[in-house]
């Protein structure tokens, strides 16, 4: 089946849909109402989930053993996708029974975690956001630590926490800093952030002491969902040294459903930025790309009807490419398993309206932002945070569809 | 059925033994020789492994689900397993069928990972270790940071990579710090090293959103474990500004097979350090205990016969106990699972001779130690590292085995 713009579904797309025929990310559905019911697997198409289950024996929970499987098992079911849903192959197209049990309009889906994570790594790797934050937390002398040039530097979160776009974020509770002698204080977090990011879903991984060389890497990518990294700046200022942040950011990471496969992303490709000084032998790769993702934050306060986009970057400011960060992360010998989450760390771009987060966007709280007609210098309570990624293309986009969540009032 | 001194099994269980009717661990074995046999849980006496699956339904592939049942369950076990390995009572003792096919002699059981780890936390707490890091990476000005007496510090540590004692370690290889203005080192790490822990391993779990409160938080937690947090310290000391250790850690955590339960330590229930400044609420608890375990590291050279104890320290020296780790890690609403592990950090003790890694023992190297008839800086290819603790009562002791890991050379 010849990919590009000239496949056509039996199905009306919408020309500006996320999920045209060239998309077919990956995600895990229930059908709304029916919280005993079983997790199906599906693809996206236009306003409809396919049920994965009911067209062929895929039957599991999670994509965990299909991302296993790796890239021919991965092109293979792309290729049987296309070919089914394609305007020319009447096997669905004219099966109407058929076509009533596997295709379930999107208004009728709730969307699940699609994987379970076993260990999810977030990587640092907007240069501007690394600059950025470190002349916020640590001052103009050197906002970037000599390190940063020479690898991805990256730290583990937690994988519990993670969860599926949707669900309502509870403002968490923490220690912030003292003020002179006094006892730091403690309540709900009064600097709650979101962080405009990407992750990378591991497929295949690799034995315990047995790296993957960079040349590989790529084999075990299996694709790009949309993340929230919620944040709590006060929280995570006060306890980040020397070990890193940890309660400011394990309340909550918030994930887009479908997963992005690089397949559908590939003509979105552009060449990643030229790195100085040239990397070790271990992260130098022949292929040196990123992908055009432009990326959109919004929030929308409780008491306003409509969102008020916040910042637009993209996916393409990454300094450090996915493949890159597998190799930095298994080169020590580490292994990873289907299902491991990457995430890219805040994709600021180099515009002042480029930023990833409230963080660089507020300098730390020090101005204030309009959002509609309220201003912000954090998230408030009944804020609804939007992120949302979209490639687009002369005939068709590729797009993540939306990775949301709702801040409700801390615990009393 | 009554606890304590009195108590005594039919089996002959050597006054030395780490696992008199006193203790009775909980781990998961598979038969020596059996590769595709399925893992079996079990207790421990003696030289024993009694396969718990051969005398209840019990026919869990690992300690997962019997953690979530939570302590009412797991006194139920601890009082049934004692009664049946009582001196006085003849269901077992006196039907040498049953006998030969529940107790495997420990020569012929290889010990498996006991849990599947969700998440592993690792803390920071003793302030000896704090101290003598902070010093050798930071300098003398500050070498506790001053958020280190107001909360339990720690950091995500990986999952994927926490493997059963008894496994080989491969020195891993990375990035170390530049001299001057060449590149950074690359190569195997030059300055591995073990860190002597202990770990908690996590019962019924959390829901998202919903602290455990710290009176609570003690039936939360099923057990402890010897843990050696490997580490690769060229490695950590150059990536670790500013998000943490990351690949200087994540090639290998090792743990114990046996998880010893709160409950056979009770007797070696000891005060905890006092706090100063006092605890916020959150962290105050009424019941301020750890536990007197004494613990050992040893190293056994390839070229030589006998190991060598390299320092000796204790449990009881950690000044945020558990159940203040448990409280503190969740008070943001992060969600705990069962088998989720927490590590102390390095148990360095306030002597010279206890403390809890080489980094401390040789000041990062500046001095060398007797290692029998060898010295050393840092682990060398063929060094098996071995950790113990065991706690010395009375008429018995509760102990947990080793915890072992012999380093193997590099990839090439």
């Amino acid at each position: 089946m010849a990919e590009g713009k000239l496949l056509r579904s039996f199905l009306e797309v919408p020309r500006d849909s996320h999920f045209p025929i060239q998309n077919l990310p990956f995600g895990v559905f229930r059908r709304r109402g029916q919280p005993e019911g079983p997790p199906r697997p599906a693809t996206a198409i236009g306003d409809f989930a396919l049920d994965l289950a009911a067209v062929s024996a895929a039957a599991q929970e999670t994509l965990n053993m299909f991302l296993g499987l790796g890239r021919p098992a991965w092109k293979e079911a792309r290729a049987t996708l296309q070919k089914i849903l394609s305007a020319d192959e009447p096997v669905l197209r004219d099966n109407e029974a058929l076509r009533k049990n596997c295709l379930v309009p999107m208004s009728d889906v709730e969307m699940l975690l699609p994987i379970t994570v076993g260990d999810y790594t977030d990587f640092f790797c907007s240069v501007h956001h690394a600059r950025n934050c470190g002349f916020i937390f640590r001052g103009p002398q050197t906002p970037v630590n000599p390190n940063w040039f020479h690898l991805p530097v990256g730290y583990h979160g937690r994988a519990s926490s993670v969860i599926i776009s949707g669900t309502d974020i509870i403002r968490p509770r923490g220690q912030g800093h003292p003020t002179g002698s006094s006892q730091p204080y403690f309540g709900p977090s009064q600097k709650l952030d979101f962080e405009l990011e990407m992750a990378a879903i591991v497929g295949p991984g690799n034995e315990l002491g047995k790296p993957i060389d960079i040349a590989d890497a790529e084999d075990h990518i299996f694709g790009l969902v949309v993340m929230n990294d919620w944040s709590a700046r006060d929280i995570q200022a006060w306890e980040t040294i020397p070990l890193g942040p940890f309660l400011g950011k394990s309340f909550s990471t918030s994930v887009s459903p479908w997963i992005v496969t690089l397949d559908a992303l590939k003509p979105f490709a552009c060449e990643a930025p030229k790195q100085e000084p040239e990397p070790l032998p271990y992260l130098a790769e022949k292929n040196h790309i990123n992908y055009d993702i432009p990326l959109e934050a919004w929030i929308k306060p409780k008491e306003q009807s409509e969102a008020s986009v916040v910042t637009k970057t993209n996916f393409k400011h990454m300094y450090w490419t996915v493949t890159q960060q597998l190799a930095h992360h298994t080169v020590n010998g580490c292994n990873l398993r289907p299902g491991d989450m990457f995430a890219t760390g805040t994709l600021s771009g180099p515009e002042p309206d480029s930023l990833g987060c409230l963080l660089e966007i507020t300098w730390n709280g020090q101005k204030e932002i309009s959002v509609g007609n309220s201003i912000r210098k954090f998230l408030q309570d009944g804020d609804e945070v939007i992120l949302t990624a979209c490639c687009k293309g002369e005939d068709y986009n590729v797009g993540f569809g939306t990775c949301t969540g709702k801040i409700l009032p801390s615990l009393p």
